[in-house]
């Protein structure tokens, strides 16, 4: 048996996110039937992370075991004859037996887009959050670089996560940066893991930041203190998965 | 009675091109329709040009007749809240009774896009022709420049055009030029007008000289010669209008 990793990109919006949901599509469940078809049999994958629906990635690493002896160039070429035009498969890798690509990932990369002006080019309408109302963006800049570090995340995450007591919120932010560049402000942020929706929620405090509804100075606070949910959930449509990291072999 | 004339941008995937079509979801009537729920009354609107189902355009000019008293700047954001997200107006107007923008256009520019790598991005799979195949692109980016001048192009057209004898089939190309940038190769050509699928047409001559079953000498040759349908039509979503020109008022 074979230990095999694909590195996925796709379109999220005709999905129910990442996950096998039954009887709606999912990007796992259609990479599991483009698999079982060329294995003959049912193969099930892991995946570096979950995203949800509507959410865009560029490089989502999945693993598997395998049977089939085929080349692995071979292999990416049928998976994307296989797969819809709206997931690609842009490598295949032999792995060890025991690489899981969610346990051993050490970083994880992820961009939200928001488009500032009136009028949304219809080619990026969905692969943005339209938002051409005034925003401090300078504010919300400088509020970005305030995420770096450990912390407490529970304020920015969903419910149904923050819910969980006795599970650690505590994440690493590496580096958070948001910059403007032509129309298109970038909130780019990478860390050791994130919890359920936490882009999108440390995202929709930026946007808060920006309405002048919140500051920097309240961030701070808000991670030292007790959790208390702060901001909305800015749109899946304008979020990015951009990479996964592991370490050398 | 004003007259007005809007720009338009959009992605043509969902549409069966630009003209009415009893039945059948096109541009012009979205646009029609639209307008029609401001003025209260239906409008008719006339396009720079018509373009297949499937293709894009970045700045379409069109022009109507409107009673309704409305700011162009308000026009334009009813205009865009209207319409669906794959129809965008990102200018509006005020011309002359006469304005026409068909006839009175002085210059079109059209661009093809071709993805050269084996996996097509997810995201541009609706606006670029996939071709991963060998191609000899120096030789596609010297025949490209010959269709500069003013020729007959007879053979670089639909046969329900090329089919009605006595009408000119005589344009003048101001500009023609291929160049590979990145994974895509570009292909821009601005001319004094263009028959129905020309520049799909073109493109199909260059992808054949691409794939040596035709040279730039041939090309010299047809040109000359008596009308001969000499390539096919490269796919519609691979076309992007870009934009009409006008002589200063």
């Amino acid at each position: 048996m074979r230990r095999l990793s694909i590195l996925v990109s796709y379109d999220g919006t005709a999905y129910h996110g990442w996950q096998v949901q039954p009887g709606l599509p999912t990007i796992q469940s259609t990479i599991e039937k483009a698999l079982s078809v060329i294995e003959g049999e049912s193969v099930k994958i892991e995946g570096s992370g979950r995203t949800d629906a509507g959410v865009h990635a560029l490089g989502v690493c999945a693993a598997f075991n395998l049977k089939n002896p085929i080349p692995t160039d071979n292999l990416r070429k049928a998976l994307n004859r296989l797969l819809p035009f709206d997931i690609r498969i842009t490598r295949v890798e032999e792995r060890p037996a025991n690489f899981h690509p969610r346990f051993q990932a050490t970083a994880k990369t992820y961009e939200y887009r928001i488009w500032r002006e009136e009028v949304c080019p219809p080619f990026l309408r969905r692969y943005v959050h339209h938002h051409p109302y005034p925003l401090d963006e300078t504010a919300m800049i400088a509020a970005a670089a305030r995420f770096a570090g450990e912390h407490d995340f529970s304020a920015f995450c969903s419910t149904d996560e923050s819910d969980i007591l006795g599970k650690s919120k505590v994440r690493t932010i590496f580096e958070s940066k948001a910059w403007r560049d032509g129309e298109t402000l970038y909130f780019r942020v990478r860390g050791s893991g994130f919890l359920k929706h936490m882009v999108r929620h440390l995202t929709g405090f930026l946007l808060e930041v920006g309405k002048g509804n919140n500051t920097a100075e309240d961030l701070v606070e808000i991670l030292k203190g007790p959790p208390a949910k702060v901001a909305f959930s800015a749109p899946a449509q304008g979020l990015h998965q951009i990479s996964v990291e592991y370490p050398l072999p």
